[in-house]
């Protein structure tokens, strides 16, 4: 007999979610460029699997734990898409041994300290600030790039190329707007890549926003992309229109716990350790930790109209909705929560539950 | 040799904690009131011992998955303190053969519900909503409670007493409006105890938010109380000053990848992944997902004047700080950073390094 569920669990739709995969890797193929999606948004060795069966053999991951984990899975070509940690010299030295390892570098110091330290060799990017602001050498110092380059000649690191997460995409207020942000930041990347071409010229230019990325037609001028969130898309990229409803791979199944009929509220247990606290904000200034569906038969429907999860604490989450739907709803009613940040809501719930299995994630 | 221990890691100070653990066990013997802590917060075993060296015979959870987890090292009166998921009855039968379970009841829906469908005794509390508002029975419908304890005599439902948490401390700007919010909550409980008592002699009121719990001297009236946070503290509770720095028993362990000369800027391996997005605001609206210390031979020091994780993605973090301070810091530090809320930073974190080894999370 089955187990039965314990409630909240992430329900997966496998079906939708290869075909997000599968949309993925063919444009990727007629761009005519590498795709290394990005794996920190699934974290799962099963799920890896539908990115080999599409022909996938380079991925990205977030932390050096989780490159182990996927080198534990036979996944060869890793890049480890954050500044490196210098401390961690030993342990990357050791990876590199068994995998072609790609890291991050972003200053001459780092550098420095691992052309002293690394005992393996292992490929480089350069990670660019192409207007995001958040980590990289910003476009522009090009005397910061020549020095890295200058200082890693006839060392353990080859250069690679340059990489950068267009993340201020995900501040846009429109297709459009992501569009722009995508072509003027790649403008940047294709300066650096031309002045540098002449010594290097095996440079490429690694990219790679789910919302630029799923909205872009044509990847012209990039050799890789390194999308992530794609696989299950969100609530967030509904808004950001990078995705439309039957992309949605991924919810949050909640019970509801209580009906409070004087405020058309519902109390249901899926908190801030099942959906995370990131939200967004309605056009009056209102938090919305997730959008409402109905599930019935393992199915989701369209989000109900103007009903959201407006609060959350720890196990907590109340969820508002107009009076007439607040009618059809049950207590211990299953409602599907579309989950404002996908990557953040899979990495606390830990594992999947698909029509024909769970699937665990790295733990 | 010990194995490296990878970053960003939840350091953990085992007498703090201890210490803080032997305070409140202190203070409710004091009051000469039940002590049931909320584990929610550790949601660990062994952590769970420390708690049994106090004395501590009863618990709280918030989940059936964790009752069940406690369940299993021994613990034998167990509150779950969620309002009931009446899918769950088959669940909670079979557990309330192996321990005295409590649960949560907050409609008569429910309760006519379990009266149907619980196969084993269990007892039950009302929660009653005295302001906060998130999840009770309002302290002013006598009505409802008077129906519910109509609909479960001669069940399997044995009527406890009743249960409220003052959540709405947290959104005080003082102590004294953090003990008037206390008082005041208390005030309804102990209206309708006055009015129930008669028919229910041995009812009991349950209450237990860290802030009150921590700031009140003598619990005049209660019968229980079930903090959960005060265990570790964090820097929510300082900000409310319910807690002092020497309380604080847990911190986020992260190395500093990039340092931004030009802004006075660290980025830093500890993102929302690790932190959770739990924010305060400060004076001028800007958001703080952490306080920030140094961290030298396994101890964190006093944070760091006007230095703050102010921004957070899945795993970057971005710290301001003096440009004083910041020079101080080296590629590679390691900073300690104080959670906003360390409940939801343990549950990422899933084990804590101690100064004497690594202790394990409910997974």
């Amino acid at each position: 007999m089955l187990k039965k569920m314990q409630h909240p669990f992430f329900a997966l739709d496998k079906s939708v979610c290869k075909e997000n995969i599968q949309k993925m890797a063919e444009k990727a193929c007629q761009s005519d460029v590498i795709f290394r999606p990005h794996f920190k948004t699934h974290q799962s060795i099963e799920i890896s699997q539908w990115f080999r069966e599409e022909g996938v053999e380079k991925i990205c991951v977030s932390s050096l734990k989780m490159a182990m984990y996927f080198a534990s899975a036979g996944w060869s070509d890793i890049t480890i898409g954050m500044p490196v940690n210098i401390n961690e010299a030993d342990q990357l030295s050791e990876l590199a041994k068994q995998v072609n390892l790609n890291i991050l570098v972003s200053s001459v110091e780092a550098s420095l300290h691992l052309v002293r330290k690394m005992m393996t060799p292992v490929n480089f990017y350069i990670e660019v600030d192409a207007g995001y602001h958040r980590s990289g050498i910003d476009s522009s110092n090009k005397a910061e790039i020549s020095r890295i380059l200058a200082g890693t000649i006839k060392s353990k690191l080859t250069f690679k190329g340059f990489l950068s997460h267009f993340g201020n995409t995900y501040r846009a207020a429109s297709a459009s707007e992501i569009l722009s942000i995508y072509s003027e930041s790649l403008n940047q990347l294709l300066n650096l890549k031309q002045h540098f071409l002449h010594d290097y010229p095996d440079l490429i230019i690694s990219i790679g926003d789910t919302p630029s990325c799923s909205l872009t037609e044509k990847f012209d001028g990039v050799d890789e992309i390194r999308p992530g969130n794609f696989v299950f898309y969100d609530a967030m990229q509904l808004y950001l229109k990078s995705c439309s409803f039957n992309q949605i791979a991924g919810v949050l199944i909640a019970p509801v716990l209580e009906k409070n009929e004087s405020k058309s509220e519902l109390l249901i247990h899926g908190g801030a350790i099942h959906l995370s606290k990131e939200f967004l904000l309605q056009k009056g200034g209102e938090k919305i930790y997730g959008l409402v569906s109905k599930y019935k038969n393992r199915r989701w429907s369209y989000p109900i109209e103007n009903a959201y999860v407006t609060s959350i604490s720890q196990e907590h989450g109340i969820v508002k909705m107009p009076t007439k739907e607040f009618s059809t709803i049950k207590l211990g009613d299953e409602l599907a929560i579309i989950p404002i940040h996908a990557c953040l809501t899979a990495n606390l719930m830990k594992e999947y539950v698909t029509q024909s299995g769970v699937i665990q994630m790295m733990s």
